[in-house]
């Protein structure tokens, strides 16, 4: 079943009159993927779909079987009658059952650039829309809400990890010679057991001696996970397709004046954060929120202070500053919180010698109320 | 340390030259992954790396203190510089630094239309070298052979590999209610306690109502793995950031003679393709050796027949037919076997309702002789 509401479909279709844009196509391939397929099809991955102005839906996938299984689509073209070669099949389409000798193809901005030349190349008809950007705001607006249907899953996925946050403490405290690479095995499987297709993305685990980077690499080591100071684990579950997303800050024996500095800093951002949000407040005012507080603590935030969830772990809205340049600028708007998003609010303070704290749930907008649906919270073993 | 050598990097510049490119350009971020980042840098993930025509290198990192100690570069910019913009990092760098008002600059295939356009729009003065498949054949020939230093880690990864092989054997004959989720888990903890630091790719486990799918989707259910009839196993584990790629083809109970044929045929396509490697053969004729044995079975290989292994599991060379498109025919060059090459052969026949095989193993290059490194072979278990 395809994830998107007719109604939502239907204002594909305006997007693509208003932009003049005969079919939108949208490929999701190793290397570049796009989740878009999955909402537009219901077919999960390695395939293009087309869409045209008359609400035609065509998909090519690489595998017909799991096409037939999983897509709502009006027609499925086996790539097997052109060689395997997707360009082959669209001409083939274009020209000869469109009867199109030119065509404005819209497509997304993950498109690589290595297809949209050789597209053009095999296919001369073809015109680009020019603003790849448009289209991705037009999805990220799109996906931004989610329905009903979503949001249970969404729960799902996030009820899924709360039982496993309890796990996690067990762990520190019962396992104090337990490694990242445990700790990380650990989840996993508890993950699967409480219901979980799989993980939401592999498992961030940090100890004190590697909880300032970033993104881990690598995600888990072979190291000892208590060690003294300041720690965290990253982790989510996937539930019927959607996501996740919770980090758990934990502190191990007594801290110094500055580690408690950083604790007390990011539970303030997040505290601060978490106060702010509401219907129609702009999501940079969020961020910008949390960001402030860090400054003022002397800290630098190198990342958004939140992101949506759905089909994927990084979904629309991003809870982020206002753009820095001037192309982007021109192509911003303000948005807002509205009913039926679900999003991440994660602030963290992270520094080389005394790790890192980084305090993540996952918030739900429904009713005009803000609802707190991962129960993540700092926790001391000492 | 960056895996690239000397010489090879010598080769990137003499590249530049010829085809005019003042500097050459590989992003790797989510969606749109390119490991020549971490080839050409040793920094592993989330950068942009910079290759100007006078061999500098400079990389513009989210983790400024990942590349701090992981890279191998002339200069580190710091994105926090430029409120963590990428582009106007760039910007600065060519006009305030390099005094660069016209710059043409070389992009991977992989990188995606959105950062095309955008980047052009913020730093006008940019011109893109036109055909990026000229820099991503470049890059596939380039890392197509390996060096010594590769290969030791490659072997690496494919011992770890054959010593899951057995585990799989045994969880098949003592373990017959196990899922293959249960399957799926052993393999992983199992590399991992063999010295894999993560597993190559998400391991794919179907047993004989699901092997007929080229990639499982789920990768693992929930279903026992030891339904009567044609299952396998393909999985692979990474080793000091090389992969290995091993599919176990296992049949369970008294086949039919229509599953009997499939395996036969699946067995006789690889012996084939094996016999026809040797130094200076064209790639495609290894992999037009088994398509004809398996079309005259009466069956379709809806993928190549192998493709080269290396820091990431989908490596070059490709071992693959024909191109079936005049652009493709346009930049295809004849690639033959050479020292040095790591890939794999996987001929495989699947059927719904009869399951499907898929016989793969690793093969190296080296001294002009062909090593099969791996140890995937059939079984059956009554």
């Amino acid at each position: 079943m395809r994830p998107i509401t007719e109604e939502k479909f239907e204002s594909i279709l305006e997007f693509l009159e208003e932009n003049k844009i005969d079919v939108l196509m949208i490929t999701d391939y190793e290397n570049s993927r796009n989740v878009n397929l999955q909402y537009l099809s219901g077919h999960p991955t390695d395939a293009t779909i087309l869409i045209n102005s008359g609400g035609e839906t065509t998909l090519i996938p690489w595998d017909v079987l799991l096409a037939e299984k999983h897509s709502e689509v009006d027609e499925i073209i086996n790539p097997a009658n052109f060689s395997f070669n997707v360009f082959l099949a669209m001409k083939e389409l274009f020209e000869n059952r469109w009867k199109k000798s030119s065509i404005t193809v819209g497509v997304h901005s993950t498109t690589s650039y290595g297809l949209i030349v050789k597209m053009k190349a095999i296919i001369p008809g073809i015109r680009y829309f020019e603003e790849p950007i448009v289209i991705q705001q037009f999805f990220e607006k799109l996906r931004a809400t989610k329905t009903d249907f979503e949001i249970k899953k969404l729960i799902g996925a996030a009820q899924i990890g709360n039982k496993t946050i309890k796990d996690i403490h067990d762990f520190c405290v019962n396992d104090p010679d337990g490694t990242e690479k445990d700790l990380s095995f650990l989840v996993r499987k508890k993950l699967a057991d409480y219901g979980a297709e799989d993980v939401a993305f592999e498992p961030l685990v940090a100890n004190s001696s590697r909880a300032h980077e970033i993104h881990q690499h690598p995600f888990a080591s072979d190291q000892k996970f208590s060690l003294p100071g300041l720690a965290l684990i990253d982790f989510g579950a996937k539930f019927q397709g959607y996501c996740s997303d919770i980090t758990v800050p934990i502190s191990f024996g007594k801290l110094s004046d500055n580690q408690n500095k950083i604790r007390e800093l990011t539970i303030k951002a997040y505290e601060a954060a978490i106060e702010t949000i509401d219907i129609d407040v702009p999501l940079w005012k969020i961020h910008d929120t949390a960001e402030q507080i860090l400054k003022k603590g002397g800290f630098e935030m190198p990342y958004s202070l939140g992101h949506g969830l759905g089909l994927t772990v990084h979904d629309s809205p991003f809870i982020s500053r206002k753009p820095t340049d001037d192309y982007s600028k021109k192509h911003w708007k303000e948005e807002t919180i509205q009913d039926g998003m679900v999003f991440t609010i994660e602030p963290g303070v992270f520094k080389q010698g005394l790790g890192g704290q980084r305090l993540e749930n996952d918030v739900l907008i429904r009713n005009g109320k803000v609802e707190i649906i991962t129960k993540s919270q700092p926790f001391t073993v000492m």
